[in-house]
């Protein structure tokens, strides 16, 4: 069974839908953001944790799985539902962004792309066929397709190239798509170059597939630029399949992404500055080592009902991270995934009661800036 | 109030003792391990989980926190069990043994140490008044006398030095205590000299205290020197305080101290372990990275019931081990305290049953050497 995506509404005044997506470990709600687990853990936070936050669907990144543990290994072990103790949905992407941003040595040819691997050098070939062989068997419920990633800002000459040869990988991961339990997804790529973008989204919609994802975002453009170039671009794909926006993004990011059309999101922002000690509030953003932190015994955000706030101290929280307590990273990311999941939800609820557009609105100081 | 110390049951064929000791933060039942939150975490787990395990009473070491975060603002922010959310029963170290291992260019004086912070380099002197003072700031339900704690291999000349003069800071410690909500607990020492031993234990429980402690050991002496020298001087504590043996130990240390008649143990063992992937199993100890558990399916400790055990395969502890990712810290950490704490537990049974000799006879490979 392929996941299955049912529209519930769609917003009176903006783009934004909400929509419900089907998959053999449950339903998830749409828009919905994704914790990402690189390693198969979300970093610091453990499954039962991740469910008390609500967390509907997380990702595993096929380049970090295959070089360790290995897929073969996750398979013989049952999957990696079950490798994590995870039993709600997930998503795994192709591997194809972090060859490009984190091996050494790769070589792109037509075939696909040999790398070494960044953990012992061993050089590695990923083609369109082996990533969704891999992904296969990690056993996700969405996979995606091997694409070239390009910088959002590359030469147009280079994006065109680079477009033609993600379309033929597409076709390629669609004949090697066994059609199973997990469901490939196709990726639109093109920059900020809106005819690029409808060019690629007419060719990969052509291939009939269960869902579709902008890429490409988030590595270099503005943020104007990239909300710009999504709001063009999410309309393209299919109005009743997922839409997913890959990598993307902050809380701006994300209700701005919505209100585009746009269904699913992933990106480390809330876990990575959750270990750096950047916390997403209700009032903005908080650096928790200020020193104006060191004596507060309020909450780290009183509109917040994660553990973390329920229990800690604004103090106790600078201390741990102070002193690199290993707790502190933990407490810090259940907040900001708590936060990113908390607001979501409620754009969920906004988009059911035609109320989209006043409850983005509304968010002022939670969308803004440092305070502290 | 003080803490009081009831004897509920002694063993017909050791000298364990079952016992209860009543702080203003609860009942401790003992024997007892107590876990160790140097700088007011239980490295890797929150105070949820430590309830959850079944942790009583867990440390705190004055020398980290008189430095980070202060002893004025923990007592600012309420006391130690507020600031670090923990509403059961505390234990704070005096600082000096801190001051002997970790400090830089520390100074003995009668008067007391002066020392530099192993964190900023700031200078600091800490007498028997200041660490009382310190140490009921931080609101502990026990606190330690500040003594000099020689290694228990020290020349006897250098010991009987020492001795004399922790007996006069034991003596201005108890002068200096308030007798408020914090119960100070002599300590002797003596190293491995049973005659030093005797002497001192005389001087120290000449001076009325809730209860009394053993010092200097584990510090480079053998195991069974060490069991040895605590056998012959556990029975010179009053028979009617609490027993306490800091810094100690092994799985096999607390089995045999406590036949001696010890109470209460504290070490880094179980915490520090679990992060350098060593765990401790009813099978042995287990060194989780080794790449015979990189396709095992089953519990690390199909024995013990933790949510590290219940959950998760000893595959994906290698894996996140290995991947050096934060939930490994966690989930081992979990399970060596539920070893120790499940230890203690089953003493506490095996004592109220007259049965520890052969308890602690049947424990066979749990307490002994690697099995992989």
């Amino acid at each position: 069974m392929t996941v299955r995506f049912e529209l519930l509404h769609a917003d009176r005044d903006t783009g934004a839908r909400r929509g419900r997506l089907h998959t053999p470990h449950g339903v998830v709600e749409t828009p919905v953001f994704m914790p990402v687990g690189t390693a198969g853990s979300v970093k610091a936070v453990g499954p039962d944790e991740l469910r008390e936050l609500g967390a509907q669907i997380i990702l595993g990144n096929t380049y970090h799985l295959m070089l360790r543990p290995g897929e073969g290994l996750v398979r013989e072990l049952g999957g990696l539902h079950r490798f994590i103790c995870w039993d709600r949905a997930m998503l795994t992407d192709s591997g194809g962004f972090q060859v490009f941003s984190l091996s050494e040595k790769r070589n792109i040819t037509e075939e696909g792309a040999t790398f070494q691997s960044h953990l012992d050098g061993s050089r590695h070939l990923l083609t369109p066929e082996r990533s969704v062989e891999i992904q296969e068997a990690l056993g996700a419920d969405v996979i995606m397709a091997f694409d070239e990633c390009p910088p959002s800002l590359a030469e147009r000459a280079y994006l065109e190239a680079s477009l033609a040869r993600t379309t033929r990988w597409l076709q390629r991961c669609a004949r090697a798509w066994s059609r199973g339990a997990s469901s490939l997804f196709g990726i639109v790529q093109g920059g900020l170059h809106e005819d690029l973008r409808r060019r690629h989204a007419e060719e990969v919609c052509s291939v009939d597939l269960p869902g579709y994802a902008l890429g490409g975002y988030s590595v270099g453009e503005s943020p104007e630029a990239m909300h710009q170039s999504v709001a063009f671009s999410a309309p393209l794909l299919p109005r009743e399949k997922p839409r997913y926006l890959m990598g993307v993004g902050t809380p701006k990011d994300l209700v701005t992404c919505v209100a585009a059309g746009v269904d699913m999101f992933d990106c480390v922002l809330p876990t990575r500055c959750a270990r750096n000690g950047l916390l997403f509030t209700s009032q903005g953003r908080v650096t928790i080592k200020n020193a104006a932190h060191a004596r507060d015994p309020g909450p780290l955000d009183p509109a917040c009902a994660c553990y973390t706030c329920r229990t800690f101290s604004r103090a106790y929280l600078r201390h741990l991270f102070v002193a690199k307590e290993i707790l502190a990273m933990r407490l810090n990311t259940i907040h900001n995934l708590a936060f990113f999941l908390g607001l979501m939800r409620r754009a969920r609820e906004a988009i059911e009661r035609d109320e989209y557009r006043s409850f983005a609105s509304s968010l002022g100081p939670a969308l803004g800036g440092e305070v502290g």
